[in-house]
């Protein structure tokens, strides 16, 4: 395909998408808020929520500026802005996601209480939540448009000048060899400075948002469940308003910029590697070098627009089913048929034009030689390796859904050890995370391994950007949840009729589900996107063979030998990590909890009727403390992961960071799976035995106290811990592959010749 | 050194160390045991340690048989020989040790009861101890001693016919060194079936073991503590005895066959390495390889002599200091101390005919090329690798003294966090074991990286070896901690005198402390023998270099390169192992200790008189149902953990396994580490409001309720899943390295041409 063309379809594609979500926005808008209380609810969350994000941004504005400063000097001012441009889309799309859910949440419960119709009320829900996902993706690929117009050119017209001097002297050839060289290494790490900066966006939304909202819910849960028998979202609880801009600050916002990273991550992986491969590596080869720069960027094009027919899908259907669930996995699978479909069209008028096994470049060399990229069923294999992706990503979703929702044994079994105490409650909770492990990691395998078999290296990173590809619906899906949750509390606080909260409740416990399918999915993608990179970063610090070589075994020094001392003490240095992280997240929380707690029993202690239900409590208060400790808990975590790899990568070296990066990666990737799943069953838990699951069992009997505990315990794992992991391993093998050729000469253990 | 003085010092090293072992065993028996009812709880504590461990040698009985016949058939008859006698050697000490414990608990409350002095009843409850420690190296260094003399008289011959020829024919070199070559591959593999004995034995001991002590504590816990509220060894509980009895099979029998694992793991590691390294790798080079082969050895029988004289110095004098932590301290240093002079005799002997840089094979060739084995400083390099192991090992420990000890900072606080219940004692007590998994790592880190820049990978593995060299000594002050306990339990059952109770709570609380930091000692030890022998692992299936090229670059192949897609995958997968088997292990627990809560609760219910002392529950039934729960439940996890890398090597080859191996093995120590330090910290954190250390709260109060449920949750994380982990990675690295000639080229997707 031709450059202009793929460019072509990915601004088509980009402002396609965008346009829609403005229009959702609008159209959400302006519907009516109902009544003034419920105006006056949705007010104060929405002033919370805009607070913390103007907040936040300042912090991460010092930061990006302070790392831009740094870029420029050591890198390229051309990684720098690419670095600007990523942060500002990725903090755009999540500004825009979080505005729209905040006002959303109040016209969902307004549209529960006036048409009394689930039908038209998911509807809302999910045109809030498609905001959220259609921005992720269109604002990704605008930012990766932008950058390649700026930057990019010199692809085009090395490939041009490369043609045509084919055929003259091999001098020249050279020459042109070093000038792709050189090229390829300055574009690679504008490439990832872009990548970059949605890094820094996603950690400190992720990290701030997941304190937030944690420090808020377990405060409101430890006085107001446990101690205060009152029921959640109660009016009475001062921390019920601050829990609900937690959801918009973290589930909407945080989610948002950490699949963004994701999806930039993925993409950028696969052209990286290409160019890192070709440019660098194989030398030459530009024809097929273009098509596989290019096709990760169309394939996402081609997925958003199958996102956009599979959000509008359901809209434009009068009368929905009964059944959200079923309506939220149409919208999604249709998205992921259409991606495949139209991939299908991508890849063929892509690679097609290459045969089958016996690729040339073009210098006459034969490319099969070159084991890391082999199509070998032609171009059906890399659009096979991406299908297998997008298969890979649903799977690990519904196994997700396997351990968490308690329409499955394992969660039952965990509802009904609660009756034996909290401390069962928690061990089997352990252990059900523990074993949860597993079968996400063997479909992650079997993709990683079926699309190495199909296209070598470049078909891993086709398998990520495959499952990243509809990401626009998986977000939209996912962004519905804490819509309608805030809804729920909406009406619960707004003292609606029982019916308008039982639309509500249907709605969020559809979320519910949906968020931990999201959850099992972002871990997920964010791996395969890592694993990506990762090898990226690996050819990216791996010299340049000899010339005289480069036709046989110019690959076989790329590697990272487990067994070569400063690989192995890095992996364990670097498996350590994930564990030290999340300590620190769980203390932050618990910090942040502890105050809220504070204020909360204050509040029942000095306010007079509180508990009563005569006077109304001091949201404000609660916010605040939610809104400071979330910034303050959040700069340590934050900064530790963007410093660390560049530090160790100064003392220690390249392969050093190699090894941390798989050793932190790999743990990380297991943490994230145990808390994300040990979390969702602790909540669901609880919640089968408030809808009589356990029999003999009840809400506030001894098996529920117990399962409270559970939940408790479980909150800050799922919501701020698992979802921070996927971000650190991605910031930091970003940050790596950035730096990487700042410190891959220059540090202090070459310096001592060590 | 002569190969006969070497063997000659083991045996003499060995049954020194036995004999000294007997003496204490003997000396403790002939002791009184005091009143009637202290004979009968003894003996009642007696029978069900022997009846269990009658029970479980018998099912690892079958297994072996069953493992010894496959290895006979696919490996080699002299494999399955060494197998046999390694499973012999660790049964023995695990049966001798457990034995002495049973008579020396009794005998220690008797000498408390009679002498009513510390100094007294430590050397008794010390002396109990010992006899399993002296066993551990003994055993093992009898067992080495055995094997070396049937099957490794070869070693000698081809060196001896090898210097003969060397002036002769080039042909008749090639001739020696392909004899040289098989059999070093043969050697390799007896070893490495004589550590796969010890393994076997170790699996079910300490998984077995293991479930039946938690199961017995969590029920005699959930039931008494937190129902009935009746003190822990309380007479009316009847899990008590049942809690005793798992003292002696789990922390004393599993403890020794754990850490003789780690120290045959560690010494043939070091020789493995060595022979595949030359023999097959580098070929020639004989002096130095039996140096290299030798030199574990030796330091090991220094070791133990070491061992003996540190023991010792506690015997010899009158009276000791009223600190027991500082009496067994000295005695760890001793031998610390000396097996580093012993040791640097040992290397001196051994190495400094090779002098420095400049070591050269019997081929003429300067040995220094060979980057993986370089002896910087001379002979003085593996010495002070193996010193840095050492050194290692005790700094670990102390980290996990500092996580878990409530006189440090983390314990406290931990201890402040129950006054806010236990949502918050959970939550803490996870942080807490989150981030105490990276200082241990770091030093890990050190000590790899500083050893292997002193003699390349052969330091790792002496490093390992320096580690578990005064194993002897760190296992006699771990196997008097649940001695001590034993006896404290059994003076409160036998209603003594408060002051009897003092003395023996006292060194309880010490045997508090030496068991976190053992816990620490023993992940440590693992990693490094693991570590060693995954070196040994990659070394034995990588092809042996062509002959043309073995000067240079002839261990430029010996690589685990992680992105490989093989070893990717096999690592991911590899890392979710542990989690899963730390999942099945606290479920099995779980499901014997409910079995045990019932019968508690039962006997409460049924028992007239009871709970008012007026009669005794019935002890025996407790005992069959944690002794039945953990014959049942260690079944699966055990042969799981013994059958996944077969079963993998089999299906997806030997790289896949590799990477199996580092995933799970960077992974179990993460999980290890956090088990171990957490289940320590909340157990600690328990006793510190015991002690009143926290303000206002006493035993008994809300804190306290909360401290028991975060103690409940630790129980089976730091006494069944942490030091099963240990295992799981020794046992899995030592059985691809016994099965890898067979599955390296004959495996499934060799066979599919994948």
């Amino acid at each position: 395909m031709d450059i202009t063309l793929v460019l072509g379809l990915v601004i088509v594609a980009a402002l396609g998408g965008l346009a829609y979500a403005a229009f959702n926005y609008f159209s959400v808008k302006k519907l009516e808020e109902g009544t003034e209380r419920m105006q006056e609810i949705a007010s104060a969350i929405r002033v919370g929520a805009n607070a913390f994000i103007t907040y936040e941004y300042k912090i991460v504005a010092i930061v990006a500026v302070v790392v831009a400063i740094l870029l420029a000097l050591v890198i390229s001012w051309s990684a720098a802005v690419a670095f600007v441009i990523g942060a500002v889309m990725s903090g755009s799309a999540g500004w825009v996601g979080m505005k729209i859910a905040t006002f959303a949440n109040v016209r969902v419960t307004n549209t529960a209480r006036t048409s009394k119709s689930l039908s038209d009320t998911l509807k809302v829900a999910f045109k809030g939540g498609s905001v959220m996902g259609l921005c992720v993706s269109g604002c990704a690929l605008l930012g990766i448009f932008i950058v390649f117009l700026v930057f990019g050119r010199g692809l085009g017209q090395i490939e041009a000048e490369f043609i045509h001097e084919q055929a003259s002297s091999c001098k020249s050839i050279l020459g042109m060899i070093n000038e792709n060289l050189n090229f390829g290494a300055g574009f690679t790490m504008t490439l990832s400075g872009y990548a970059l900066g949605c890094s820094v966006i996603a950690i400190f939304a992720r990290i701030g948002g997941g304190i937030y909202t944690k420090a808020a819910d377990m405060g409101a849960d430890l006085v107001g469940k446990t101690e205060a028998h009152i029921p959640e979202d109660d009016p009475r609880n001062p921390a019920t308003i601050a829990d609900n801009v937690g959801d918009n600050v973290g589930d909407v916002a945080g989610l948002g910029s950490d699949l963004l990273e994701s999806y930039v991550g993925a993409l950028l992986s696969g052209t990286i590697l290409a160019i890192e491969l070709f440019a660098k590596h194989v030398f030459g080869g530009t024809d097929l070098l273009e098509a596989m720069i290019y096709f990760p960027l169309a394939f996402a094009a081609a997925g958003l627009i199958s996102c956009v027919i599979g959000i509008a899908s359901l809209f434009v259907r009068k009368k929905l089913s009964d059944n959200p669930h079923k309506e939220l996995n149409g919208a999604t699978y249709i998205s992921a048929i259409l991606t495949m479909l139209f991939g299908a069209v991508i890849a063929y008028f892509s690679f097609s034009q290459f045969g089958g096994k016996n690729v040339t470049d073009d210098l006459g060399n034969t490319l099969s030689i070159f084991e890391s990229v082999e199509f070998h069923i032609g171009w059906i294999s890399p659009w096979v390796a991406a299908a297998i992706g997008i298969i890979a990503g649903i799977v690990i979703g519904k196994i997700a859904e396997y351990y968490t929702s308690y329409d499955y044994k394992p969660t039952k079994d965990l509802a009904s050890a609660s009756v034996e105490g909290s401390a069962l409650t928690i061990t089997q909770g352990l252990s059900l995370g523990m074993i949860s492990c597993m079968l996400p990691c063997v479909v992650l395998g079997v993709a990683i391994y079926g699309s190495y078999l199909l296209s070598g290296m470049y078909g891993v990173a086709a398998a990520a950007i495959g499952m990243l590809s509809f990401v626009a619906t998986t977000v939209s899906v996912d962004a519905y949840g804490p819509i309608s949750d805030n809804a729920g509390g909406i009406a619960e606080m707004s003292y609606l009729e029982p019916e308008v909260r039982e639309i509500t409740d249907e709605l969020d416990a559809v979320g519910n589900t949906t968020a931990a399918i999201g959850k099992g999915f972002a871990i997920g993608s964010a791996a395969l996107a890592t694993l990506s990179m990762m090898t990226s970063y690996i050819f990216a610090y791996t010299p340049a063979p000899e010339l005289a070589n480069y036709t046989e075994g110019a690959l076989d020094k790329i590697a990272l030998n487990v067994i070569e001392p400063a690989v192995l003490v890095g992996a364990i240095v670097g498996a350590a990590l994930p564990f030290m992280f999340s300590g620190m997240l769980i203390n932050a929380v618990a910090k942040a909890a502890r105050k809220m707690v504070e204020e909360v029993r204050r509040q029942f202690k000095e306010i007079k009727g509180l508990l009563e239900g005569e006077v109304l409590p001091d949201y404000k208060t609660c916010i605040e403390i939610s809104s400071q400790g979330a910034l303050k808990e959040m700069r340590v975590p934050a900064i530790f992961c963007i410093a660390f790899p560049v530090v160790c990568g100064f003392i220690f070296g390249a392969e050093f960071v190699g090894g941390v990066l798989v050793g932190a990666t790999i743990s990380a990737i297991m943490l994230a799976l145990f808390c994300g799943n040990a979390g969702g069953a602790w909540d669901n838990g609880k919640k089968y035995i408030e809808v009589g699951g356990v029999k003999g069992e009840a809400k506030g009997g001894d098996a529920h106290d117990a399962a409270v505990v559970g939940d408790t315990v479980g909150d800050p794992l799922k919501d701020t811990v698992g979802p921070s992991l996927d971000i650190l391993i991605k910031i930091m093998s970003t940050i790596s592959l950035v730096t990487v050729a700042a410190f891959a000469e220059n540090n202090l253990l070459n310096l001592l010749g060590l």
